[in-house]
């Protein structure tokens, strides 16, 4: 073989390169054609058997020096290249992505509270809806201090089906009495679609928790609602899969959905699970939803809670999620990680968030 | 102060011990009394104010050299042990648990099918259910090996809403007659609480898939039918939580619970999750209930299935679920792990549970 | 027997809560008197033969009605705590922790530049050094962003054998000459005890990276010289592991050393790892070590470094660490995360820390 | 624009596929020439500044109807194969690879003890070795049941610097003088490369902890001697970084290396590590590599040692490591996962390994 120079090989493969981009581009407008084609016939996008056959097509050509593994892996690519020039009309709206809606949504709830609208937000309350009395001292707390939005849950999912299960409707009943009290709005947890109208009456948000992010049949459900909705990442999930969960509300026309970034299970023993802080500007850049970080569940302690509610809100949170007890020692449930009273108003102080127009009840 | 020598020193600590355990088990009959009185009250196992009043009163009199928050520690082991004390009639009516069954528990499916019996099962079938003509390919084949169980899913949980989500109603029709034809039990999936009559109508078996480990109100009413479940382990789920995801299950009234393995989510990317061997046998310990590997959802990929199968009987397995497809590459779901039909004989065939009987029909 | 109330029951266990302490703290003293024999005679103060001589002894007059185990489980825990007693001396000389030491340590560099003095510091600069003229380009370009402190690898620990290993004394020198010129601090990656006093010759602070922070034998070494080390946390390291290879450090008697969390190995593939954000602040309170943030490697990307860098900061960090590189897409390693000098500028100011005298030179 | 059928479009599809296909075979071609250009000159076969030169200049000619996002995509899948193209040669040497060496790789040790050769080996011992005595009842157990390569720490890589750190030189000698009385061979742990010639000089087989798995300053040093040498997975590593790993000790020389799978660090609480069984068959198959299986680091516990040492043979482990003292209650360290010798014996005789002319001695 006569030898060739590395510029003149070069200029070879810059020319190869013109021509198979040429002809991917000739064969992008062929795929179109053929996406209208079946969208008007209703035909699936996607068949694996004619890919199958193209593959098997080509492999039989393939002389080398490209292994045959190499050239599949190749035209896989380009394949899916064009399943995405499809799918690029369908993805635009992949509801929750900045490239179908590039301004942040703001979830209004009513009193005006607005989350993502660039001022951060608090949701405090316990973990656990346990009495009236209980949620009438936290309520009234809450309120002087100018916290807006009260958590506390009424159905809990626990690990144990022996160890308190919530105080279910009841809960719901308490958390609406002390909400209309104080002018709080509620965010409580909905763990099963045959519950969804009974919360919805109660709630201004519904909360799903970490371990329903993957219960699809549920958000299937939320999307049926217009109640705004605080969806938690799972402890073991992806950004992606989270954003996924996410459009199953979405794309079932409820619109009004905040994330919520909770701490993801790792080796780490000193925390209750590993908050994921690079998670809250990804999501922000990747979608347009309010994002807030539960700071509770993420360290299931409470001495670090001042220094990581403020590194969330450095990072870009719409707001912070914080567990608070009148008197935690004797909470049902999570009193390690829920902060007391006067614990929370420091938070908030050093957060620069207490209103100080709330008086101090305690 | 005089000084003692070691020896002495050590006798009159030895003497301290005796003491002190005389003291911990008057203490215990004590317990043990109010533990009657509260059941008879129905009143609470657990007080937190009371123990909160006991430490405070014990910290008051620490006169060193231990610290407080070494008292404090002390004492709540011998809170905590005292606890025990009284669980220790409901734990040996934690159902899942050994100690309130030595025996083996075995679930009978018709024609004599028995799972946890000794000798280990194989469930096989596709991902999901497609349509009649490849679940006649799949069944008449699976049937030609001496298979009982056949899997195959009808309800999807898929990361996106946009992905096939199953045939529904129509994949229970398909998946019954095939297996009415071909003498197949069914295990298919079921994933909210309102479809469970209809499937538990064609299923021998109901699935709760990993994704659904926490979803505790769908776990509930598992409890409420007889059909047989076979609960997937969370691929976020400690052992613990697992078990106590069964529990769920058995406590409503359910006994024919199977536990099923198949891998955890980790940092290793050459496999999809990582099949935790060792759950095996600590599940056997620890419960009487039978467990099954999915080897597939574990891998993700189909060339070390033969000594993963085998690694899994070897630990002690009751039984091997693996997907299988006459077609993996056009298959709409999972095509990289499950396994071709021919694949799929010379796994049972290695494994040694290839029914000589059986026609090889393709 | 007689039906006692539950308020008698209780009174008679608060008696005996109160004599259970008063002989723990009488065994405490006995304790106490050992440490101190064992101490002059320099024998080890954990015993494990007689521990089991007395849980022997304790076990066999158990009448109930604590099970065994309990019994056992509680006298470890008293075991335990006496262990405790006598090594509170020691853990008193812990010497990472505040408890030996309340007050930051404050890490001084030549040129009065400080770490852990309070205000935040900025290390900087390429994955590799690759050439002089590379070095020249980044050095100036830091310089005048008014940047004190520039990193560098000379000696790089690479994943496969074959890819570029550093240019080893070579960029050391590089590393000198340009710091030299343009009045920066030098900090660069030791891998070997037997490379220990070259690096240190050349630079102002040794790095020991995330994959050597197990390499006990190097730590020890370190220990030797006054030379400050950065210990960057393992990626699969949990933090009380990660305190422990620094006393490693100090215990040698080395005291300038600063911890660096840069990410751990999780199953989140959006980042290369997972930044726990919550190390900052449980290290700033279990230690008066400063606390750096690498965030390149925590990221493995750059879109997201200003809000990481600011929750960083927000939480507590001392300083960051960031890759830059003045044409990250020809980097010789770790191209995705290496901001270009300009991104890098952009950075300084938005975290409020470019340099106002600094003149921009590109 | 006239309406082409389906069919026709396909058609048309099929004629640029195979257009493309002949332009990336010409493509790499020349990529090849360039290959063998470059290797001659000793020039890096990648050259990032060319490829964004090349990528320039596509997407400056691109007219859709592919984005310039997916066209870049590709083109750098085109580059990526045109590297494996390149590599493979290269490839070929990877010198684990099955692909340079097919047959499986044996290691000899004197006596003609094989690791590797299809029959299985056990490597038992104590964690530590702690004293002559202890030394002797082990050594003469092991010996009594056939064992024939015997495990022991001189050199131990502890969390704490206060804890025991090994005998070091003196433990060297007593697995020596041991070893030669019972005709064993002796697998130590190495840490240091300046005491790489010492340890070497007493062991048969040189280790290398998984905290060491990444001290690839070390690594090479072990490509100096023959002296076999079995490299632990790092606990944090992925399979292919541990390959890479082995290749460093290849590479320099070394061809006796033994892989060692011996768990990895999870969220699952109840074993120390998660083994990835998995592991044992992927490794085979990449690499003509023996593996062994340390399962007491990988569980952490001795109560399932039988099953998971089962299913590490049917999963195709070339041996199986595992802890065993005579009596692990005082133990120096790692106590709970040392197997009493009885039980090891028992162990030995589950899996078909006790060699029956072994008298047992206690």
């Amino acid at each position: 073989m006569k030898k060739r120079s590395l510029t003149d090989l070069r200029k070879e493969i810059d020319g190869i390169n013109l021509s198979i981009l040429d002809l991917l581009s000739k064969r992008g407008e062929f795929v179109q054609e053929i996406g209208f084609l079946k969208a008007e016939k209703g035909m699936e996008t996607f068949n694996p058997t004619r890919e199958a056959e193209m593959l098997e097509g080509i492999l039989k050509k393939n002389r080398g020096p490209y292994s045959n593994d190499s050239i599949k892996k190749l035209f896989k690519h380009i394949f899916e290249a064009s399943m995405t020039l499809i799918e690029e009309e369908v993805h635009k709206e992949f509801l929750f992505s900045r490239k179908s809606k590039a301004d942040n949504s703001v979830i209004e709830l009513s009193g005006s509270v607005k989350i993502g609208a660039g001022k951060p937000v608090i949701m405090a309350g316990p973990c656990s809806v346990e009495s009236l009395g209980q949620m009438e001292k936290i309520g009234s707390y809450l309120s002087s201090c100018g916290v807006k939005i009260m958590r506390g849950g009424a159905f809990k999912p626990r690990t144990s089906p022996y160890t308190f299960q919530g105080l279910r409707k009841k809960g719901l009943e308490i958390l609406r009495e002390i909400a209309d009290k104080y002018d709080l709005r509620i965010i409580t947890e909905v763990m099963d679609p045959r519950h969804l109208d009974m919360v919805a009456e109660y709630a201004d948000i519904l909360q799903i928790g970490a371990r329903n992010m993957y219960n699809y049949e549920l958000l299937k459900e939320l999307g049926r609602v217009k109640t705004p909705v605080m969806l938690k990442r799972g402890f073991m999930s992806t950004l992606q899969e989270f954003l996924y969960s996410a459009e199953y509300i979405l794309s079932r026309g409820n619109g009004n959905v905040i994330l919520c970034e909770r701490g993801i299970r790792t080796f780490e023993r000193w925390t209750r699970n590993t908050l994921d802080i690079s998670a809250i500007p990804i999501l922000k850049n990747e979608s347009h939803l309010p994002v807030i970080v539960d700071i509770s569940h993420a360290l299931g302690r409470t001495d670090v809670a001042i220094p990581i509610a403020k590194a969330a809100l450095a990072a870009g949170a719409d707001g912070i999620m914080v567990e608070t007890h009148y008197n935690p020692a004797i909470a049902l449930s999570d009193g390690d990680q829920q902060l007391s009273l006067p614990e929370f108003r420091g938070l908030l102080k050093e957060i620069g968030m207490l209103n100080e127009d709330g008086i101090d009840l305690m």
